[in-house]
């Protein structure tokens, strides 16, 4: 293995510059969270900052037509597929600083440390940043990576919609990333993403780093349940039709099932309630709710799915509601490359670090791209249980590197090896 | 009795005069609602329009320090207090045309009446409306009336904020309603408020009118739920602090306590849940909700908002969050006049209406002014169970008329003959 190494204090202030933008201090503790949902201003001023570090670092610059902003470092090579390595900008409403973030600048690192060794690679390294990986916004996450990989249709995502009716071609214009280049004409030789952990496995395992060998199923639903407002006050229960009540029903059976173990390694959550009124003495007549289904097994997915749905239809005849279910995403377990896994491995051994093999618990942009080319994703532990979509998001100065580090040799071997 | 009566289609087409304020298309129905938010613009386009009215019929309006406005006729005796009838003009955001209108308008109806007939009474008789009866916007209902009856302060009520920041008097002042008139001068002989049941007891039981023995005791609160934002996908059950789901076991157990019997009459409603960040893949970290809890007996509310909160401190050690309470209004049951009660009833008896004695499910203005005054209330019943706080609430003509006229012959025989 070649001695050369990331800039860790590079890695870190740039950490720290694009934290800056969007930044808000955390009610609950002195560290700061960011607020860059997808192709918002902040979103739009983290995309600005971050380009022009691509083109200080001299790499070839080219946005499509999702918004997705890649950058590519020549190869020795001719007609050689490039190596990729990337993640997203954006953020949830309630983000830290490390969420995709990482990995954006993590392949801005490994390209600034090639240039600054002067050192030449076989095939061109690509390194990108994909709109819209969250979904908070529009509803669909890995928006930019599933349209640059061909699962969702351009015009599908372009004609997305936020709650105030803005569809994301409008907002890809309004912010200067609406990119001419056609999608999906960038298939790499291979895939490779770093990024934290965002749960406690890794830091609770006394583990230096994460060999991930896939992502679990996602589901996500949006459930309208619509019964009768009505006075507070003046009805009896038995006259009522609390859409309020049935939200927090379902709400309970998830976690329910979750703790049940019926349903495999399932996790649900309900992460939206919005009641209609939403004054203290009306029975809300609506709820808009959303359901976060996740499981490693695509049949215990599928299972869970149906009961959800079958208890709220239970609900729904007790109660005297009707209750819709509208399916915004919805990706199976995606496996990764077992090479790349063991190419991972072997690098983060040879640098002595501690590191296990486990499966995603969030979405990622890699498991995108892990249907068009062989790809892998290497996990930086987090402090605090590895605490995500929070402001307490935390990784050190070292758990970033280390995880760079493997990246760089990594996309090293990826590129001038196999 | 004199056989003098009201207008019926006067007293209607004012109704529909200002349910033209605010006024939206129900989804679900061809009926309008109104959205008449204490002190927004709304709120001062209903009070200018019934002040324009009471202007018309020679009443001399004063406006006091909290907004609420009283129109007097005089009397032909001398220094008599007056008999006061009154109601308000603000709603719900999803409210209906019949909420507090028609007990404004009741009150007109009866001064136009008097008019018409060139009919004088001994006492004056004053019809007024009074301000944020509902309390949704600056959380504690029955205000204006609290506020001229002395159980709130006025400085208090005037430092109450909505959820922009905005005050009581800055928002009185903007709308031209904050006026030079000191309150608590206003005490009346006896105060007769005529409103819809906003229930289905009258309908259900065949009754034109009901004769109410009272207000069943309010308790709101606030509940702020804290537990630990972190991602969806990543966070196993065990390392979760999940306030949306403490939110929801909260209503499911304030059902529970309804329908086991054990608290009483009481009923309990959760109108506001509002997770924080809000985002489909992000457990929510904080939940404000509100708890509004109702009981004819001041003991078992007592209970009931013990019990409520003694299985929070359960729930809040389970999962890891702080649970905080704050009590936003609370008033005990209130008992009407018996001899109010009875003279509504003989003047109800004697129009040939069918009626029954029946406690008031919600707040009225009447209690607050029962705290100085012999006080009553008359109930007019409300189609389709009596829904209210909707915009299918409706009264026909008949139903309103007939509580105006036994409202006419209460303030009649309070102003004459007692």
């Amino acid at each position: 293995m070649d001695d050369i190494r990331i800039n860790a204090d590079r890695l870190y202030d740039s950490l720290d510059e694009l934290g800056k933008v969007g930044a808000f201090d955390d009610e609950f503790s002195d560290r700061q969270g960011v607020c860059r949902l997808a192709l918002s201003d902040e979103d739009a001023e983290g995309r600005r900052l971050v380009r022009s570090w691509y083109e200080e670092a001299g790499l070839a610059v080219g946005v499509d037509q999702i918004g997705n902003v890649f950058a590519t470092r020549k190869g020795t090579g001719h007609n050689l597929r490039p190596v990729m390595t990337g993640s997203h900008i954006d953020s949830v409403p309630t983000g830290g600083r490390f969420d995709g973030a990482l990995g954006v600048l993590a392949g801005l690192e490994v390209v600034r440390t090639l240039n600054d060794a002067g050192m030449q690679t076989l095939r061109p390294i690509t390194t990108a940043f994909f709109s819209d990986e969250e979904g908070c916004r529009f509803r669909t996450d890995m928006l930019g990576s599933a349209v640059a990989t061909g699962r969702v249709a351009l015009e599908h995502a372009w004609s997305l919609t936020d709650r105030d009716g803005k569809t994301v071609r409008e907002e890809l214009e309004r912010i200067g990333f609406l990119g001419d280049e056609p999608v999906g004409e960038r298939t790499p030789h291979a895939f490779v993403e770093c990024h934290i952990e965002q749960g406690p496995l890794l830091i609770r395992g006394g583990q230096d780093l994460g060999v991930v060998t896939g992502v679990q199923g996602i589901s996500w639903w949006e459930v309208s349940i619509t019964g009768r407002s009505a006075h507070a006050g003046t009805t009896p229960t038995s006259f009522r039709n609390d859409a309020g009540l049935v939200a927090a029903l379902i709400n309970v059976r998830l976690r329910e099932m979750a703790d049940s173990g019926d349903f495999g390694e399932m996790r649900g959550t309900m992460g939206v309630t919005r009641p209609h009124p939403g004054a203290i003495n009306v029975i809300p007549g609506r709820v808009a709710a959303t359901v976060d289904l996740r499981n490693p097994d695509d049949a215990q997915m599928a299972r869970a799915g149906e009961a959800i749905r079958e208890h709220a239809l239970v609900l729904a005849e007790q109660h005297g509601v009707q209750i819709e279910w509208q399916q915004t995403a919805k990706t199976g377990m995606v496996p990764f490359d077992e090479s790349v896994q063991d190419r991972i491995e072997g690098i983060a051994s040879d640098f002595g670090l501690q590191n296990t093999r486990l499966i995603a618990g969030a979405g990622h942009d890699a498991q995108e791209w892990a249907a068009v080319c062989k790809a892998g994703m290497i996990f930086v532990p987090g402090e605090d249980d590895g605490i995500s979509h929070n402001p307490r998001e935390f990784s050190t100065k070292k758990q970033c590197a280390d995880g760079v580090n493997v990246l760089l040799h990594a996309i090293l071997a990826l590129t001038d090896k196999s």
